[in-house]
């Protein structure tokens, strides 16, 4: 393998394949980057085993193509090479052991890995993949992605369930405590329906590489799936298992309802749970006509009472309790500045949406304190 | 203890005297912050019984005084209430036992801590404080302070040396591998000269709370120093002990000596050691006439050779290793854009300096590799 480079071209592509390089050094290949040169240009992949991310160097972006080849190189030294040198132009030589880089004043040679070791993945390819916008990606990444669980005791909802039919699709994640569901209109004529998991760990890192304002070709199966951009692909492995059937959890009759205004509600949550126990993290809430009052006493610190007038949609009144961190994470997902949060009683499941507007619900159980 | 204060004015004053609460908690009371409301104004303070920071907010800083008193108050929790209440003024009021404080819509209870349990410091002043400027701080901060030595087994080396004698400033911080001495003329006519050892933590919190600009009084005395500005007192403990003489250490004759740009040499440098043991971080640097060629090899990553054309002021050359990271962090120390190198031989310690400028020297003691 023997070519000249761009560094910033380089660069930017490694960006992107790096993100999937393994920091677990369980399989030694895997702290590498497969550098694949052919006639059509250079290949570049990595791997953790949960995500492959492969990317293709046009030839015609590449300076100067000498002799093909292939090689894996050592991820971090790569990247951090190429990050620091300040040439334009870099060379690459390899004889398959070793790899030489080096620009007019600088000589690096790195160990490389054996080619055969690299696990060889099959990218497939749907007739009809989905068209994704970037934007949703996003979304769901702010909006959604939060609610799910950190315990590996419920491997399944550590990930975020996608359902798809015609238009539409409804992406959830819960940890049994509290949920975030939203609902999107895709363009899409295709006749089939999926249902599928995706690790939350995946969808942070394929954030992380697309740009905004782009279709994304997302081709399905049924333990796999890969986004398609650019000359990008992400594959990310698909959790395994059945989601909690959620319909019937979101209730459709809520006789409490309020408006509130979302800044001066989160701040208040935000106050009111400085003095709450820092591993329970629960406040009370009590609706009292035209006001909200949150409250929280612990023993040990002291107690606080906070007070915001709020609009009483039902005029009805009650009190609850709840863990102060998950409806910050919730309101932090709300963008316009009025918001509804409607009550079934003191003991069940509560949800906050927008006002006129049903797209994204937050769904948080209460704790039974009264 | 009965008082109205504007948020920002408290704030402000409660954010300089946190910097000296305790985080260890094995004196409960130093999590407090000591209220003392007198006549004169509101006095804080807060120590680790390193250093001991008070501020005065004066009385006609104060909205209304309706009863003198004095309280400790966890210091944790009253900074973040401050921090987030949005009105902008706050009733105070204590019945020796709780505090409360409410605004036009919160109420919190907090428990006090006993005012009998937090320790009594008296503050001494000199008669002809010392005035350092408030940038000499800033320079000892960035460009000495990283040379002491976070080892505890030689607790002196922790802190940082002051000289002082007639308008001469002597800074010096060396952890027996490299050192930093820096040289400053104060307008001082006082006759005392000085010699003492002042913690680098004690340094790096002081430097946070100065203002930049400003003229510090300071009082210096066996085992305890005070830093005096504004309605600010700081007050920090000695370290006990001899400081190394470092006279000797300094190399007077230096028969090799090279003028590189600062900012390629500082990347050389980095680039180089990127393929260093980690631990080590050792590289060699090579002076060939007007080149200067930086090698690291590690057999388990690879080896890298870098070029960097100098000006070699006494056509001399030499082979000599060192911490990279050492040579990093002296070399950040500086701005001019030349700096020299001043060596004496392979085994020797040499010295980096901006060139015609002998205020600040930065001094390295090599490795025998070659």
């Amino acid at each position: 393998m023997k070519f000249i480079i761009k560094k910033t071209i380089l660069l930017n592509h490694l960006n992107y394949v790096s993100r999937a390089i393994s920091t677990k050094n369980i399989i030694p290949v895997l702290s590498g980057i497969k550098f694949d040169l052919t006639k059509k240009g250079l290949f570049l992949e990595a791997s953790d085993e949960n995500i492959i991310i492969n990317t293709l160097l046009p030839k015609d972006k590449i300076e100067s193509i000498l002799e093909e080849g292939k090689i894996i190189i050592p991820g971090k030294y790569i990247l951090e090479i190429i990050r620091k040198i300040p040439n334009e132009l870099i060379n690459f030589e390899t004889d398959g052991q070793k790899i030489l880089i080096t620009t007019e004043s600088s000589e690096y040679t790195l160990n490389g890995m054996n080619y055969e070791d690299f696990p060889t993945y099959n990218f497939e390819f749907n007739k009809e993949p989905i068209l994704i916008n970037s934007k949703i990606i996003e979304s769901i990444v702010n909006q959604v992605a939060f609610s799910t669980s950190l315990q590996e005791s419920r491997p399944i909802l550590t990930g975020i369930n996608f359902k798809l039919e015609k238009d539409k699709l409804e992406v959830v994640a819960t940890d049994s405590y509290r949920l975030s569901l939203k609902t999107f209109k895709l363009e899409n004529k295709g006749k089939e329906t999926y249902d599928f998991v995706l690790p939350k760990t995946s969808l942070l890192e394929l954030v992380k590489i697309i740009d905004s304002k782009k279709e994304i070709e997302t081709h399905i199966f049924n333990n796999k799936i890969i986004f398609k951009f650019d000359n990008i692909l992400f594959q990310s492995k698909l959790l395994v298992g059945t989601f909690p059937n959620i319909n019937s959890l979101i209730p459709t009759e809520t006789p409490i309802e309020i408006k509130a205004d979302l800044d001066n509600l989160y701040n208040l949550i935000d106050r009111t749970s400085l003095l709450s126990d820092s591993e329970k993290n629960i406040i009370q809430l009590e609706i009292n006509n035209n006001e909200l009052i949150a409250t929280c006493e612990t023993v040990q610190i002291g107690k606080v009472e906070e007070r915001l007038l709020i609009e009483n949609k039902t005029n009805k009144n009650l009190k609850i309790s709840f863990n102060a961190k998950y409806m910050l994470e919730a309101l932090k997902s709300f963008e316009k500045k009025n918001i509804m949060i409607k009550f079934v009683s003191e003991i069940k499941q509560f949800i906050i949406q927008e006002e006129n507007n049903e797209e994204l619900i937050q769904l948080i159980v209460p704790v039974r304190t009264y």
